[in-house]
């Protein structure tokens, strides 16, 4: 990763830190202790640090953009709990360590994924409250927040899970394939960019150039997981299992340069972080080759 | 159930059929059916009721606060789906009907249950983006929200679940029983008063004395289903388990006139809509004579 974006990152953690703190009330310390087990496995804070970027490609100042990529962390960090739940995806390990539910049981698991899904959208109406005597700086925020509430809801994320839970076992078309990955994946990578261009104060043209930058880059960081993935997972819809890996490859190949033009395409933005962003999509590319 | 109280149930109900149609894409069409089926039980709605009456206590208009009442109904369906999973309280009937995870399985129920707290903040972050231009009339919405969030979390709902599982068939003291109780039920039912008084405009006054209405109802509420349940329950904490049922009788009463006391001492109220609240707390306590 480059400087800056590890910089950026380096701030996330911090803050995330002093948000979600290890010690709870003594009466719901497990709870706080399952939270943080899932939060603190190293992970790339893919969706924080492109929130992050795409606010500062647009002159917003990270600081103020920080409550909201820590929400859409702690969004994206009760989706692996739920998901690797016996009922779901029944994984036993996640980033190299046992999943939640192997460590503090299935209860506490649901309740943890709960837990950081509110803690969300609690950090979020703090930090409005703090803005209402800058109507401007406030509605910033709460486009970013609305972009966020549906990127991981019943028209994005949640539906996402539930098409690729009835699709598995069937004959899945790339129709549903799209759909799926639109909502499963793409839905909160474009909320996160989204909501990073709100935040930075981005008007309408470069708003609209980093959703669609974020919707490639969502679809592209799905069939590069597929890829990946390929021929470890039984039974899941994937795109190689249903398109094959040569028209996979081509397929990713297309979102990447998409979601590269689209932010290049962006009018009134800090070329570095347009770069950074642009570097993102195309390392995620490499990965596969 | 008194007439004006049945016209605000009303409402709500075509609120929530408006808002949470029973299809959605076909795609993701199960967790619809999955999230109405739990909705759609007869159910009191005491939360979003108390939210509208205290709103029309304190002068308010019920069609703005209505957006609330559903989300906050939408986050109580949610609890209920999530605690009656196998891994939690493991029941198969709820309200006369098979619980949710009996008809549409435990990975879709826990979906559903996700959908409909994400769906609870959605609703509410709709509702925001109409009032960029009216800073009053949005700073009571924000307010209403943040109640509901912490009323629904990490230092609310959630914790009290988790204190609650934590503590089977372990030597529950009065004190952690208490810190149960005010977590797991009183915190959501108070956020549902306070959110109820924000929208409706209470001065600083008002909104105290109905939070501490919300609070003691919320704590007779528990202690109500607790004396109910008694003897069928095992190993679950509750009062009478823990205090006996005469003492556990004795503190509802006297949660009861304090949560009486405190609304009718709410200043510049509309006394029928007061009445109508201190009603419910009195109907309550008469359920277990």
């Amino acid at each position: 990763m480059n400087e800056e974006t590890d910089r950026l990152k380096n701030l996330l953690e911090s803050y995330i830190a002093r948000e979600m703190p290890l010690d709870g009330p003594l009466e719901s310390q497990t709870l706080f202790e399952a939270m943080r087990y899932t939060l603190d496995a190293p992970g790339k804070r893919v969706r924080p640090v492109l929130l992050l970027l795409t606010c500062k490609a647009v002159g917003g100042d990270e600081n103020e953009a920080l409550p909201y990529a820590c929400a859409i962390e702690l969004i994206h960090n009760y989706s692996l709990i739920h998901d690797d739940l016996p009922a779901m995806d029944n994984d036993d390990m996640r980033r190299g360590k046992l999943t939640n539910h192997k460590v503090f049981g299935e209860a506490m698991a649901i309740l943890a994924g709960d837990g950081l899904l509110s803690a969300a959208f609690e950090i979020m109406h703090r930090d409005y409250l703090k803005y209402l005597d800058d109507s401007e700086a406030l509605a910033r925020r709460l486009r970013a927040g609305y972009a966020i509430a549906s990127g991981c809801g019943i028209d994005g994320m949640v539906a996402g899970q539930v098409a690729d839970i009835e699709a598995e076992g069937t004959d899945v078309s790339i129709e549903l394939l799209d759909y799926i990955h639109m909502k499963k994946t793409a839905a909160l990578i474009r909320a996160a960019v989204s909501a990073g261009a709100y935040l930075g104060g981005a008007n309408e043209q470069a708003a609209l150039a980093f959703t669609k930058y974020g919707e490639n880059l969502g679809l592209a960081f799905q069939i590069t997981d597929d890829i990946l993935d390929y021929g470890s997972e039984e039974g899941k819809a994937s795109y190689p299992a249903v398109q094959g890996l040569g028209v996979s490859c081509a397929r990713l190949e297309e979102l990447t340069e998409r979601a590269v033009r689209a932010a290049e395409s962006a009018e009134g933005t800090n070329k570095q972080y347009v770069d950074l962003l642009t570097e993102m999509a195309l390392s995620l590319s490499k990965r596969v080759k």
